[in-house]
């Protein structure tokens, strides 16, 4: 019924499962010290609550953050990069269209101790493992949903989110220059969106007009590739 | 005039120059990679707030948190252990009453980098450095102000926060147990307080509540250590 609900509602991406990912993850060293990425989760946030108030059926799977959860997002709490990519699979049978904004630490301890470790050495080295590419093996599986991917970049912007579109064979990249007090933990951003046969810039903007812009674009390109 | 109605005022810290630090620092690896600490700031904006109402003035140095200040209090806003490092020596000649409840990050990468890494390794291994032990340096200053310290551990926890008090010289050090769902990042937490000759427990209670305890018992033995 609230599906049905929804789907006559109305909006560009009526009845459509739409998963988010947002925020940064964190990696435990010990159970103080963490590995973490500098993301206020307020892009994903609001490109939630933007697929919302297009019409979709939204699930969110959130970073630690410190946001209120959009009106009528199923929210999901996680933590590290894993407990990201088991959320995402979970999700994955009732998704249709996956943007994956998070932050997700790439790189995470090779151990993780249950102890706070004491400050002994003036210094230490890190062994540092790769975790999982949650948005390539989302975009690899059969079937697969639409993917919307971010590339958060310093340099070479468009170069390197053409490659990442490539390479993990999505759908449509929104790339976007971190640095210099732009992009990360910002409440402005601009943002260039790629697909394989276009692309689009969306100026500097506050992030939840953006985001209606860059949701308007994605259900422009998603109804195109879901029709026969 | 201010400072005049300050010490008019009352409370048990009347006229004292408190100087809080609190909650995490953040270390850049790279333009989006970080080290922290697990620390919400919470127990340090409460102290913070405590001692304000007991009648001091109060600068609150805060790592990244998401808290609103205190108010009455004079918040000054860091990121790293250095940033923090050089706002409380700064803070130093005006301070009385030195209260170190950050998580300040003891390890930082040994080189950041100005651009973003780019994921292609396996594995990798992070170089880290020492940073400044802020609370041992403001303890060895001369003059000094009155040094309280935290500590917070998973294990042996009266043991290593007696160590810490001696080897720091600190005038009192206020221990909390870590990990299983208690202290950092939890809205409750219980206190073991200690000093030279003597021990104060503070049972399990809401951070607000034991931070108003704690700043009544450091106010007893700062008002003891000034008299001649």
């Amino acid at each position: 019924e609230i599906l049905g609900a929804l789907r006559t509602r109305g909006g560009p991406l009526a009845g459509v499962r739409v998963t988010v990912t947002a925020g940064p993850t964190r990696e435990p060293i010990d159970p103080v010290r963490v590995l973490s990425n500098r993301s206020s989760g307020r892009m994903g946030f609001a490109v939630a609550a933007a697929a919302r108030a297009a019409g979709a059926e939204v699930r969110l799977i959130a970073g630690p953050v410190a946001l209120p959860t959009p009106l009528g997002v199923t929210r999901i709490d996680v933590e590290t990069a894993a407990d990201m990519h088991a959320a995402v699979l979970a999700a994955l049978p009732a998704t249709d269209l996956f943007i994956a904004s998070a932050a997700v630490a790439d790189y995470r301890p090779a151990q993780t101790s249950d102890r706070k470790l004491k400050k002994t050495a003036e210094s230490l080295s890190l062994s540092l493992e790769r975790t999982p590419d949650i948005l390539a093996e989302v975009s690899a599986h059969d079937p697969r949903p639409f993917c919307v991917g971010f590339a958060a970049e310093t340099d070479h912007l468009l170069d390197n989110a053409r490659t990442k579109l490539t390479a993990k064979q999505l759908d449509m990249i929104a790339a976007n220059r971190v640095g210099h007090a732009l992009g990360i933990e910002q409440p402005d951003n601009a943002l260039e969106v790629l697909w394989a046969d276009g692309a689009h810039s969306l100026p500097r903007a506050p992030k939840e007009q953006l985001a209606r812009e860059l949701v308007a674009l994605i259900a422009e390109r998603y109804r195109l590739q879901s029709k026969p």
